[in-house]
């Protein structure tokens, strides 16, 4: 038996077979024309049976199938209450799966499943108490503690983006002020680059990317490279938030091993090092003892391998 | 079958008959005289006998014993890697009982039994994610998730007053910088609050209660319902601090029930109401939406009472 791990994106969908070493086999990719539940539903019938088919198998071999997707998700009944990049309230996605198809079907928040793939099979792998944080377009994190995935009671815990680090400060996507995400989030760095560009006639090379429309976190960290001052404060400021608030986290859950992923870490090492220096100055001396970092392992599959191998702990 | 709930604290050893429904039989509690580890086991064999007497019972009886202290411990050997109050360095407290003792023994720390007696039979009942925060004369929490207790990796999570709420600010108890407790901790406020009335040559009720030898939360209390300022100062910074950090902490958690305890939230209303007034304020309002805030129901027995029913859980 084997299982599929789906990752269910705003703009793509996509489903694999997944061994129980955590192996990919078969990967199908679709962009999605349309986002409602129906049409989701059989979008991914389709890509189900494709994987199935390219490598040989039918339902039949199936032990269960599970979804990894951003957003809000009542765990026992993989119901998702809220799904922003989808546009869904209150869809009861794993019923309408199962009433699709002739397997179980499972669904959690997309960095729920990433910490599992990363906890299993990647950077977390060996310890039962892993925290993983991603720092890429938005911040997010998901937990592992002592080998449970932690979802808290309505399926929200680990909004690490959402915590305040300056109280009633900088307006976030989510509609609340100061958020981690407000000023750390890739959306976010870009947003207010181009702000106080603005603000301060500000010359160099990061004034350049903005006329050229390619204003992103990469175009921020070769700024920062050249010595542009706008940047470097922007992406100070950033390391240094994150710093103090993944300090307070691991002081809280006091994990073997802390995980960084996400486009921001991963492709602005300087901004990673401000985080690992914070961790070092501010995280209690005892939760710091026994403390592993490392970065993400398993990169953009991270979520599909851990919603496949999800499927083989909670389906079994 | 009964089993036996312990509190281990600096000053007092207290053991306690504990019925499956919480319910305590015979209690009974002893100044330690001597708190080497030894000693203090030796004591225990004799408070147990003691409260088996009392309640004619026997060994035979007894399915099990379990022990909260303050610290450090490993839960799942039962040993104490630091026990402050006791000034205990990696001692196989739970081993050590096994040994003198005709039935099993576990240790955890004081909080996780706390927020256990309350989960089960207090404050929490009902729920299977609860995050307890105690402000005392130290600052801790105890958090039960998906209806584990959360321990961390080293024994250590849950450590909220040792998040750092200032960074590089003023000095803790345990050697850091800018912790929680620093500001909102029972001795450090006490501490506070005579430097600031030397700082500020400062006279009134607080100044008082200084001259008296009586400066302690409670005095603190009592002067800031007369109106005195450096009181208001310091108990309303202590508020907004502990408001922010709790918010941040139900962020990351989302439990569905947050019980408060501790003498600086019980014995001075105005601080816990403006914790609350933080978290509502200041929580992700996903997370908010599910909460419900209540006041610790069991006081000074919910360390005796949960260890007894963690002996329930674990033992059988």
């Amino acid at each position: 038996m084997i299982t599929l791990g789906v990752d269910l994106g705003g703009t793509n969908l996509r489903a694999a077979r997944v061994a129980e070493d955590g192996a990919l086999g078969a990967v199908r990719r679709v962009r999605l024309a349309d986002r409602s539940p129906e049409s989701v539903v059989s979008t991914l019938r389709t890509l189900v049976d494709e994987v199935l088919d390219q490598d040989g198998l039918t339902h039949a071999d199936v032990l269960g199938l599970a979804v990894g997707t951003a957003g809000q998700i009542h765990g026992a009944t993989g119901r998702v209450v809220v799904g922003p990049n989808l546009g869904w309230r209150e869809v009861p996605f794993a019923a309408m799966l199962e009433e699709a198809l002739p397997f179980r079907a499972i669904v959690v928040n997309d960095l729920s499943a990433a910490v599992w793939g990363e906890r299993v099979v990647g950077a977390g792998a060996g310890a039962d108490d892993v925290l993983m944080i991603a720092v890429g377009s938005g911040v997010g994190s998901g937990i592992v503690s002592g080998g449970h995935l932690l979802d808290g009671a309505s399926g929200v815990a680990g909004e690490f983006g959402h915590t305040k680090v300056v109280p009633s400060g900088r307006l976030c996507g989510c509609g609340e002020h100061g958020c981690l995400e407000a000023y750390a989030g890739g959306h976010n760095l870009a947003a207010r680059a181009a702000e106080r560009i603005r603000e301060l006639g500000h010359e160099g090379p990061l004034a350049e990317y903005h006329r050229a429309g390619r204003l992103d976190v990469e175009a921020l960290h070769a700024a920062y490279l050249a010595g542009d001052a706008v940047a470097k404060e922007l992406l100070g400021h950033a390391a240094e938030l994150l710093g103090v608030a993944s300090a307070n986290y691991v002081t809280l859950l006091n994990p073997a091993r802390l995980v960084l992923g996400g486009g921001v870490l991963l492709g602005c090492p300087e901004v990673a090092r401000g985080l690992r220096a914070g961790i070092e100055r501010y995280t209690s001396r005892s939760a710091l003892a026994d403390l592993e970092i490392a970065l993400a392992a398993l990169g953009d599959d991270a979520g599909l391998i851990g919603a496949g191998l999800l499927a083989y702990e909670l389906l079994r």
